[in-house]
């Protein structure tokens, strides 16, 4: 199998591979685990330090929208194609044209790419909850509509909507996954609006500050990296038939408001870590957050075999365990 | 006032254009009905016989991807566009790339036709009821998340995503409207999956013979040619805010059973009409046609004054009165 993870510089594309390296083994055309002869990880910038020292991985540098390069990359060989580039929902919002360049014409080109080939590969598209917006119900499920208030959430709305009909049409084996927010990414801040979500518990444990801009009870729904890698296995490897009329499934999360994950942080680190954290309210910030929702069920998921993480004490422990070696080195 | 009605030599378009030179006005810039200095019809063919005579309005022929053509038609003038052109469902599952590249990219031409402007103009993009999809309830309402199961419908869901995203970041003041079912379609057939729904009222009235290729128990929801323009001038001229966290609405329309439709075809002419109705089941259109809602509720459109035809026998009455002559000189 040849595995084609775009985006993958990130830290859920190289958690993803270095997670397939380790499985050594996916769900093929056949329908039962083969091995992964080939996993090509593209993205625009080197990875720094390298995502693994294997002779299965290779790094391809790239533009998502350049479709000669993409030809070549996404080739007859290729199996499955975890599709996780993107630019974040503050970017987005500020570059309304990168927004749509790269999370809508490069969604495009990614599915005429995997369309091109002789057999429909396996394609796991990043959505998101930011996809909701407006006026939601306090528990979000399976049945309601998503009405995006922001240009990153409806990119990834119409990107649910292709990968559908895309694979509706047998051009692809479609399957889009809504993340919560991710807690904890290692690594800086960066220009998601949920950003904080993660300095306010990975800055404080590396004894520097971090900005919170929303207020205490703001409610979010969050995702560990760990879990979600083993979500996207889980999405990979369903069969097609599990998916029925939509593509697209809700990745369960955990739903907490800002002051548990503090209480969490000083749970694991004490009442100084929690000193690091500086509240410095921001309308535009708080008014994206606030227009996803905070709680869902996500009864075809959960059916599926889906899970969220257990508890936020779980959440901060993986972040330690996995990631805050490496990011203690390069603070 | 300048308008644009981007395939404005279809029927609707046609009616819309009529209407609008008998009107003369149409809320403007200023919030008040402003006078209609020009109307330009923008299509890729030229309507035969002429639309009407008169110094307002122009045709103009072209591709509606051809950017530099777009910015010429919708100039700094332009204060309102009627974006109507588009591939008909059946036709959009047929030719996958002609769907994307008119309905996706056409419409995305539109929209930046409009960014470019120095105000944003009001823009009404026709959607339908065909963006709904799989499991639906017995009554679809404003809360059912479109889950389309055709190319068109998942191409006027995307459009639907980014006349509201334009709008959220003010490049354009745009409303959605998802149309019902038009009934008694002018003309001949065409390769929308319900054709049909007009074929069996309107070859009878002409003597000829229409084909029906589903159940008499199929329900539709429908909606006349002269009520839909009324919905057009309704969508156009409601304020902006009456939209709230979407600009989409659901156009009321009356919801029928094929044999209604035959019933009222009867008592308008006689049951040697019906004789003109052959049954010929075709599966592929069953599917496509019961895949959409054939009854809903449309709470904020009724809310904000939109109305469905009253019974099916005033909708062919509303034929017989505005487009029997001219189908009967065209037969």
């Amino acid at each position: 199998m040849k595995i084609v993870i775009t985006g993958g510089v990130g830290f859920l594309g190289q958690r993803l591979a270095r997670t397939l390296l380790q499985r050594g083994t996916l769900i093929g055309p056949s329908g039962t685990e083969e091995p992964i002869d080939t996993i090509v990880v593209l993205d625009t910038v080197t990875p720094e330090p390298a995502i693994a020292t294997d002779s299965r991985l290779s790094v391809a540098i790239g533009d998502i929208t350049d479709r000669a390069m993409l030809a070549q990359i996404i080739d007859d060989r290729t199996t499955s194609v975890f599709h996780f580039a993107a630019v974040v929902s503050a970017a987005a919002e500020a570059d309304f044209d990168l927004g749509m360049r790269i999370n809508l014409h490069g969604t495009l080109a990614v599915l005429e790419a995997c369309r091109a080939l002789p057999h429909p590969p396996r394609l796991v598209f990043t959505s998101s909850i930011a996809s909701f917006g407006g006026p939601l119900p306090a528990v979000v499920d399976d049945t309601v509509p998503q009405t995006p208030q922001t240009s990153y959430g409806a990119q990834k709305a119409i990107g649910e909507l292709l990968v559908h009909d895309y694979s509706r049409k047998n051009f692809v084996d479609g399957r889009a996954v809504r993340l919560p927010t991710i807690v904890v990414r290692p690594g800086k801040p960066n220009r998601a609006a949920s950003s904080f979500a993660s300095s306010i518990i990975r800055e404080p444990l590396t004894s520097l500050d971090a900005i919170c801009p929303v207020s205490p009870e703001t409610r979010l729904a969050i995702l560990s990296p760990r879990q979600a890698v083993v979500a996207f296995l889980q999405a990979h490897n369903l069969p097609a038939a599990a998916f029925e009329h939509t593509r697209s499934l809700i990745v369960p999360g955990l739903s907490v408001q800002v002051s548990d994950m503090v209480a969490a942080l000083q749970r694991a680190a004490g009442a100084q870590a929690v000193q690091h954290i500086r509240w410095q309210p921001d309308a535009e910030i708080q008014r994206i957050i606030s227009s996803w929702p905070g709680a869902f069920t996500s009864q075809r998921a959960l059916n599926l075999g889906f899970r969220a993480d257990a508890h936020m004490d779980a959440i901060v422990q993986a972040f330690i365990e996995d990631d805050l070696p490496a990011q203690r080195a390069n603070t």
